[in-house]
């Protein structure tokens, strides 16, 4: 077990200098409101939050932690679903809510430099004046700075890739203080090794991301889009595989289970049947070419027995199909107040997705939970939301079993612990299965980027 | 500079016990068939040459060499255009011909495990039979195990990504001899810290690739070709700009210039008018979509001063262009026989695509040097081969004053030393100006792996 020094007085002072009183606060509301994300995690205070401005004042706080061996953990919005912003051993957080600019927008490269406490769906609003925007899209309003620390994706990573396949260059300061720029501007590269990929992922555990060059795209004003409705969730996996094997390449492909859509119903006017469902999209292309898409889609859905198939939805209604789609775990908290809700993000291979849905609906059967199944389908990527009372020991027992069980055998079959919500704390007991040998170099990584261990500790690692 | 020891006969005894006399080779004409690649660059004589036949043999000789400090270097094909399998600091060079299978084809599950040693073309060949096909491709027939290292990538680029963003999972032999397998047979992922990435383009550097879970795309029957000249060639770099800038999605957009035009013509029937030249081609979708795009590429080849359009490019001539593509560097060697040919592998953002090729002409008619311009346009890539007599000091002069200047302008436009050949011998010089102190992270990872720096020394690093 490391030891890390708590913030004393002497260090309050030097933080207070460099940026100014009112970036410096320590009062408990403060403190309480950096303690949670939106995870079921339990809350750390940290000892101090504090507001930098540029990555030079990173740069000497990181120096500063590095000497004393302080904790410092960065705050993005605090949307994480993993604990990942936690200040599990006290110390510094860093909140970059005051580092929100989009530092240089070049439309005609297709590329924007941004810094780290900018919100994505605020960024994508201004981007939409240039007929732009950055694809990845987690469900909630992230900062761009969190979503590359976690390399987050969404309903359209089918198409576009996650955060990881977007990120072109990153200003980064190294737990020691250092600053670099790594990267590069061009759209392909073969320079050197990739530390670009390295940093995307690492939950602010190698350095603190100071700035990002995002690659864009083109917003594609056509578009298509489907709902399928099935009897049983296995008709509706087996149609989501054959939809990716005929390599249709659609721009969404969204599971829902009845459980889901019911939440969903309660609170939008979309009055959607209470079955499991697939959302479905095409963008792009000629009108011509997406019917035709459509066509052969229904025609999948068909022969696995779909029992409802409405196509052409319209604008409005896509729209309010993917806020809800993206709402969907705001909702289901919403239905279940007062309960903590786990949220598994399994990934596995499309060939073992429908095995993997019927699994983990097994498991919560057997253990008798309140679940809601629903995930980006065409990625293989699957959210089980368990729903229970933290004060019924039983039901953590129950939760944690089927949690156990529903990871693990992701892994079996070759997939992922976590898809895109990150390790932070909830999965770092399978690491070792997951990556085996692996798991020992990723800590000399670490080990050499942050000898003293003091950026973001508690996560990721056993 | 570091010490090495060479490769005595208590080694060679070690070797032979552990993979049978006739898997090691120290007879001349076995050394000087691993002298030298495809490149400019002189050639180097290892002291042995060992074909090993699994990754546990592979293990074996990394712990000895790394005890012995005995140089390492993979060889595949022998197809790098930089220099990358040169036994530089002379030692061992491992040749993977005999490590050439396919370990397991999930098309199920759009993956395939391979041998470094196998050949893509000869890969994809049996894919084919079951509708896939590993999209990135570099002309040469390449291994696999080389792309990796040398995150490869070709005309399917702009569609598909590089080598890099269709690689899962690596086997990988650590210069000490440890094995791990890193990655996840999953589609994507949050889950640790993406070694994958790390280990693709490192050139064999940080470890040495024993088996590659690749991802595979289907192969799109339908498709559509066009080839429009112009009369200058910054009408046809502008027009590539404005075609990645319609959002339309070419999956091939290639520029060649008069004199590559001339080559091609000298070497095949395809009688092309010899002046600048696109290649584009569209894949999947609907006809009526296909030629929608068609039309609008037209569209913008006009507004820009194409003064030839054709399109509907039947498949075999389609398959001749693509082939004489593949071919340039090929005939352009055969064109100018006796002579070195040193080619320039720059990337840029797109928005700088037209000022890039730009500035390389002028260099060349500055320089007064033979120039072939050609390259994966639509990705801001461009290939510049500068032909001469390497009797001729003068011409050496220029050539290098050449080279030097066109790389470096390429970084000052914010692009890379090397979109798609790698850094090897002859891009390490530029390091220090494209990476500035980020160099030394890599610097302090490639001793954090190789302590010994024994994994293909002399690359990469200046």
């Amino acid at each position: 077990m490391r030891s890390f020094n708590p913030v004393n007085q002497k260090d309050l002072v030097f933080l207070k200098k460099l940026v100014g009183e009112q970036r410096v606060a320590t009062g408990q509301s403060y403190l309480e409101l950096h303690s949670a994300d939106e995870s079921y995690h339990k809350g750390y205070f940290p000892d101090v939050v504090v507001w930098p401005k540029s990555g030079e004042e990173v740069s000497l706080i990181m120096k500063m932690a590095h000497e004393r061996r302080i904790p410092v953990t960065p705050w993005g919005a605090g949307t994480s679903l993993e604990g990942n912003p936690l200040a599990v051993h006290k110390g510094i957080v860093l909140d970059f809510q005051q580092m929100d600019r989009i530092v240089s927008l070049r439309a005609d490269a297709f590329q924007v430099d941004v810094q780290p406490g900018l919100k994505y769906q605020d960024m994508n609003r201004t981007l939409s004046r240039h007929g732009l925007f950055f694809a990845p899209d987690p469900g909630a309003n992230a900062t761009i700075g969190g979503m590359v620390a976690n390399n987050a994706s969404g309903v359209r990573t089918i198409k576009y890739g996650g955060t990881r396949d977007n990120v072109l260059r990153l200003e980064v300061v190294l737990p020691t203080g250092e600053i670099i720029r790594t990267g590069t501007f061009a759209h392909k590269s073969s320079s050197g090794y990739d530390l670009v990929h390295l940093f995307v992922g690492s939950e602010g555990t190698l350095g603190i991301i100071t700035e990002a060059t995002l690659r864009l795209v083109g917003i594609l004003e056509k578009y298509s889009a489907a709902i399928a409705n099935f009897e049983s969730v296995e008709d509706a996996t087996n149609t989501v595989y054959e939809i990716i094997g005929s390599g249709l390449g659609p721009a969404a492909l969204e599971l829902l289970d009845q459980e889901t859509i019911a939440v969903i119903n309660q609170e939008s006017s979309l009055g959607l049947k209470e079955i499991p469902t697939l959302f479905i999209e095409f963008t792009g292309g000629a009108e011509t070419s997406l019917k035709e898409d459509l066509q052969r889609v229904e025609d999948i859905c068909e022969v696995n027995q779909s029992i409802g198939f409405e196509s052409g939805v319209g604008r409005d209604e896509r729209n309010r199909l993917w806020e809800a789609r993206h709402q969907a775990y705001e909702l289901i908290k919403r239905n279940n107040p007062g309960l903590s809700l786990l949220i598994i993000d399994t990934a596995v291979p499309i060939s073992r997705y429908s095995q993997m849905v019927h699994f983990a609906r097994e498991a919560i059967k057997k253990y008798e939970i309140k679940g809601y199944v629903f995930g980006h389908a065409g990625d293989g990527n699957l959210h089980l939301i368990i729903a229970g009372n933290l004060d019924d020991p039983d039901f953590i027992k129950r939760r944690d079993k089927a949690n156990e069980e529903i990871v693990s055998h992701s892994i079996s079959l070759g997939g992922t612990a976590t898809g895109e919500h990150g390790v932070g704390i909830g999965k770092r007991k399978f690491m070792a299965q997951e990556h085996g040998e692996s798991l020992q170099v990723m800590k000399k990584i670490k080990q050499l980027f942050d000898p003293n261990g003091i950026l973001n500790p508690g996560k990721i690692f056993p």
